[in-house]
């Protein structure tokens, strides 16, 4: 239930010594081959992106990548020219262990933002790195626990999806997350592998929509990070003619990619920094998706939404007024607002309901909120979590 | 130093019931000869709108008003046609109590969405508040106790501006606003008076410039509240030319309503539910002086930022990161950033400083932060606080 669950794909984790802990803090994921595939990534839309954005996104340019090396414990961000020279180095110390080209490897970081990197430790462990890696399910595992940051669990994913024609892709999946997770997008690091026979610009195009509902679709604190990225390599393993950006096989990859996406967002929100109640929020009859998709951001982002959740009170007004304030078109006296299938506010004014009943549901840690506009057709889904003390903590210093 | 402060002006506040506590929940400043003044209002932007900030807009079209009866306990906010009609019956009690036109009396809540206005206690409470109506500094302190919420203490202010010939213009104040702070505004009431001589439309401009750069630029969480209201009546006591829309006097107007409200906006901060910190960021370098403004809330309304504050933390990685989500316009290689004075990221990298001597500077209320972009010209200020366990622990629950 990895990245290595695709044949074809090894991994690797290991502790370097980057975290002072002793934690794992170095992961590799490549082709068992080290003959580049087709690769794709959708990265943050911060302008201040992390040094492995940047030089991710460079190696990309030609649709191809053998290899991805990720380091938890330091973002590598706002480290200027030296942190860009220490990426490539990363790139380089992988490709030399690999015996692959210094582009087709990728890379990414996760940790602390305006630290430099410590390259002692990044100088021998890659080498070590590079030998320890191998097939099956251990090494995918390892790897998916050396992206691990302040996250109590790796996150791991599998899925298939029929081709049209009787045969199936795969997908595997590897993510860090637990907080800064915000749609475009989390302080989350994703590498997916798949079997499909497809290039480079289709399986961007999967890749975006992939994203767009499920990590996109994500918010803990409302904060898009610098070093955010989701990385994909197909190595065309499962045969068949090769996937255009339409038709039944496109519709495949897409749906197997966001079932593995989907499913590792939904781990994330589960261990979210201090979080005790999941909730997912679905916003239905706005103007347009668009518009249902920033109402519903704008409720997720809600402090005093939040808070209430934390304190287990369907208090709908809170909802009602970040919709308001969202941007999005709505007449405040045609919304209709329900917490676990109970509708508390009808026509934007107090329903009657079994007060008791609802705030007993309120106690599980799953809360289903939908909003209905009633202005049009638009809808949008988003995952949140509540804001509690144990955020506070963790959030209230980096040492 | 309140409304009362200004001549031509008396208030009064008394406890009616509408809150279960028995706490001071009716408000009111009238003019003392009951003639309606120049008056005019800055409103909530959320399209949710109460039924009081509704009623009020129409009653202020004729640029006119003589009185201003408020509540809290209870925000008649999501209330329908019903609310509207209770907001209504508030200005039709105070205008009979005060022998006035319905029309020209303005109308404010603060408190719960959601819940119909208890008529009970207003229909008893507003005859006795018009009776108790007086000049003088203690009536003001009553009326400013009345709008209280979750604030511990009442919020009042007085400022005065030549207006070029040596004659001065008064500008006195109340407002009540702990929580929901956000620019475009906060769950924040206020009203001024003046003695300026000045027709509606100057007035209006007048105190559009006085919002905008002082309740506008102040953020707690991040929430525009469906109730924000800032009234002003003016009632020309100060006599001399009728004040334009440009000129010195206009200009002392602008500069003794800004003054107010910055005063206010400040005692807002400094009260904000469960804070400990009270930070002032500068954006500075900005392309222009909205991107400036972006900026410099997307800072002040991350929640990582906020804890980093709690934390006494001086964690630039964050504000670098929010400036670089935030949509304004940068090049992280050219960003500046200090606390208190003290530059901790240069040419968006770590800069070398006194670590120790930031770390103790950090343990002050009062914190400065100055970021510049080197882009362009553009500059911003804003006001926030910290996330703190009080702040969870306030706005967990409704009762």
């Amino acid at each position: 239930v990895s990245v290595t669950a695709i044949e074809g794909f090894e991994a690797a984790g290991i502790a370097s010594g980057i975290k002072p802990s002793g934690n794992p803090d170095l992961a590799l994921v490549a082709t068992a081959d080290r003959v580049p595939v087709t690769a794709a990534g959708v990265f943050t839309t911060n302008l201040a992106t992390a040094a492995p954005v940047q030089v991710s996104r460079a190696h990309l340019a030609d649709g191809k990548a053998a290899a991805v090396v990720l380091n938890s414990g330091n973002a590598n961000a706002a480290t200027g020219e030296p942190g860009r020279a220490d990426a490539r180095r990363m790139c380089e110390l992988t490709a030399q262990g690999l015996g692959t080209a210094t582009t087709d490897v990728l890379v990414c970081s996760t940790g602390l933002i305006g630290i430099p990197m410590p390259m002692e430790p990044v100088e021998s462990g890659i080498p070590r790195l590079c030998a320890e890696i191998a097939p099956g399910a251990d090494a995918g595992h390892r790897a998916a626990r050396a992206l691990m940051t302040t996250d109590t669990k790796p996150k791991e994913s599998l899925a298939d999806a029929d081709m049209g024609d009787g045969r199936h892709l795969h997908v595997g999946g590897m993510a860090k997350g637990a907080a800064m997770l915000q749609p475009a997008m989390a302080t989350m690091l994703a590498v997916l592998t798949t079997d499909a026979v497809v290039g480079p610009d289709a399986l961007h195009a999967a890749l975006e929509r992939a994203v767009q509902d499920s990590f996109n679709a994500l918010i803990v604190d409302a904060c898009t990070s610098t070093n955010d990225t989701v990385l994909v390599l197909a190595n065309g393993a499962a045969g068949g003619p090769e996937i255009g950006t339409s038709g039944h096989a496109y519709h495949a990859l897409v749906e197997a990619l966001t079932a593995v996406c989907d499913d590792l967002a939904h781990q994330m929100a589960a261990d979210a920094e201090g979080a005790t109640k999941l909730a997912r929020l679905t916003v239905r009859g706005a103007r347009s998706s668009d518009e249902a998709r920033r109402a519903a951001r704008a409720v997720a982002a809600s402090q005093l939404v939040q808070c209430s959740l934390y304190g287990q009170d369907p208090y709908w007004g809170r909802v009602l007024s970040e919709l308001g304030a969202s941007g999005a078109f709505l007449d405040p006296e045609r919304v209709d607002i329900s917490y676990n299938g109970v509708t508390v506010c009808r026509h934007g004014v107090a329903a009657l309901h079994d007060e008791t009943a609802l705030r007993a549901s309120m106690t599980q840690r799953d809360i289903d909120i939908v909003c209905d506009l009633h202005a049009g057709r638009g809808e949008a889904r988003v995952r949140f979590t509540d804001l509690t003390h144990a955020y506070v903590d963790e959030n209230m210093g980096t040492s």
